[in-house]
């Protein structure tokens, strides 16, 4: 650590601790049912939990219904508002999108008195945990939080960064989980000295291929980079070895990782164009 | 929803629930002292809470020892190993990070009898949440997770997605969250119609202006905005109105979402002159 690093842990705070919640078979309630409820609803299907939903049906936002109609296997919806403490019998979470305010502060302490994690939508020093802004491409989640200031330009960072992606990335991530667990048949066991040679391998193989260059490998291709490889050596076989498509390394970095602009572009070309037609008319 | 949203909601899934947790003033344990354990503590401070370290001296790396050093003031460290379910006792979050997967597992399980969450380093599925790569910029925090498809892939995109970003985010946000205070004192309340309509207020400005405007904003124009934007109508002012200066929305917008990049521009230079002098020697 040096001067740097010292000045920042002084200066570390104000933030939150975002994280990853497994939710996978856990039993979420969602009290209400409105368009709010209804985003909750989304990010917690992504999340593999089975769902309860409480609000009377008067209130219910056309995505929250279709929700309950295309996921009965995993939503179970009651008609009817929330009734007491009962309705938290066995449940892992607690959300709250309802508009009745003292209503929500009241679950959110009877949440806190059996220590199950609750948010309530709206009323930030209630909640245990906020939402944010996501990006979603296969297993590649990506969360935008600002911390309480504004929705709405987590929703604009959100573009920005979307703007930064190929679009393969989900892809390529996928399959690279596909080769370590390959990796992991053929040297199991988990942690010690063939735990940190795995992942200095696996590190390795990330830092010196493209992303893109993962989304070609097939099961074949992956026992062959295993073969060529891990098995000789632990060396990291170049794309090429395998018979994957020869890249120019430095402008696919350029144009993969930064979406072509055009306007840039075309003023450049102009430019030059311009350059070039006074030199010569200059030399003439 | 449309036929789009309907084959969306039905394959939603696979996925973990990422949230900001909020941990200001709560009292986290971390058990072990090595190189994951700092980036934990790391992590945790960001948060602003207390922490706990329990790990024999002998076993810290030279950043947690530092972080102990510098953060006394929320950091209380216990030159010991592990001793037992006492150990747990007033804890909200209990993180692992050892060699010894027996003692993680055994952590584990009395944190879950607790309903305290936890998290246990490179033992993915005795994990209540995982944590991922991040960007921090003020009130900014971006969570990239692959779920647990490999760090270091979560590392790259982490590096894609900064060359989206013009860092200057961070500051924007703050501006506009001390600007949406602001405001909240004028109308105050929460929910109703006045919330609703402080909300779209709030979302209009944030939709045209560009980022990068807000962080021009002190004290004063903050007050001006309100005056001749909320108070006159609810209206919007441009924020030439401001003075402000008056920039080239479509170039500002290519240029700073997207960092230059320096080749394309250079062949597109060069195809420019190329072109004009073909051009040129031919009609001679």
């Amino acid at each position: 650590m040096d001067a740097d690093d010292t000045s920042r842990a002084e200066r570390l705070g104000g933030g939150s601790l975002l994280v990853a919640w497994q939710l996978n078979d856990k039993n979420v309630l969602v009290v209400g049912g409105g368009e709010v409820a209804s985003q909750r609803i989304e990010s917690i299907l992504t999340a593999d939990s089975y769902i309860t939903v409480i609000a009377p049906e008067a209130g219910l936002h056309p995505r929250t219904k279709r929700f309950i109609d295309l996921r009965a296997d995993r939503i179970s919806y009651h008609n009817r508002p929330f009734k007491g403490p009962q309705d938290l019998d066995g449940k892992d979470m607690v959300l709250t999108a309802l508009d009745d305010n003292f209503l929500s502060r009241h679950i959110v302490e009877m949440s806190r008195e059996r220590r199950i994690p609750v948010n309530a939508a709206d009323i930030p020093d209630l909640c245990d945990f906020y939402f944010g802004a996501q990006i979603r491409d296969g297993p590649l989640q990506i969360m935008i939080s600002t911390n309480g200031n504004g929705p709405r330009m987590a929703s604009l960072i959100k573009t920005r960064l979307q703007k930064g992606l190929s679009g393969r990335e989900g892809e390529a991530i996928t399959k690279v989980g596909q080769l370590r667990s390959k990796l992991k048949e053929r040297a199991p066991g988990v942690g010690g000295t063939l735990g940190r040679e795995r992942m200095k391998w696996m590190s390795t193989l990330c830092n010196s291929w493209e992303m893109e260059d993962f989304t070609h490998l097939d099961d074949t291709l992956m026992d062959k980079l295993l073969d060529e490889g891990w098995n000789k050596d632990k060396r990291v076989p170049k794309p090429q070895e395998l018979g994957l498509p020869i890249r120019f390394y430095y402008l696919s970095a350029l144009f993969s990782a930064t979406p072509m602009p055009i306007f840039p572009t075309i003023l450049a070309f102009v430019a030059g164009a311009l350059a070039a037609t006074s030199f010569i008319s200059y030399k003439r």
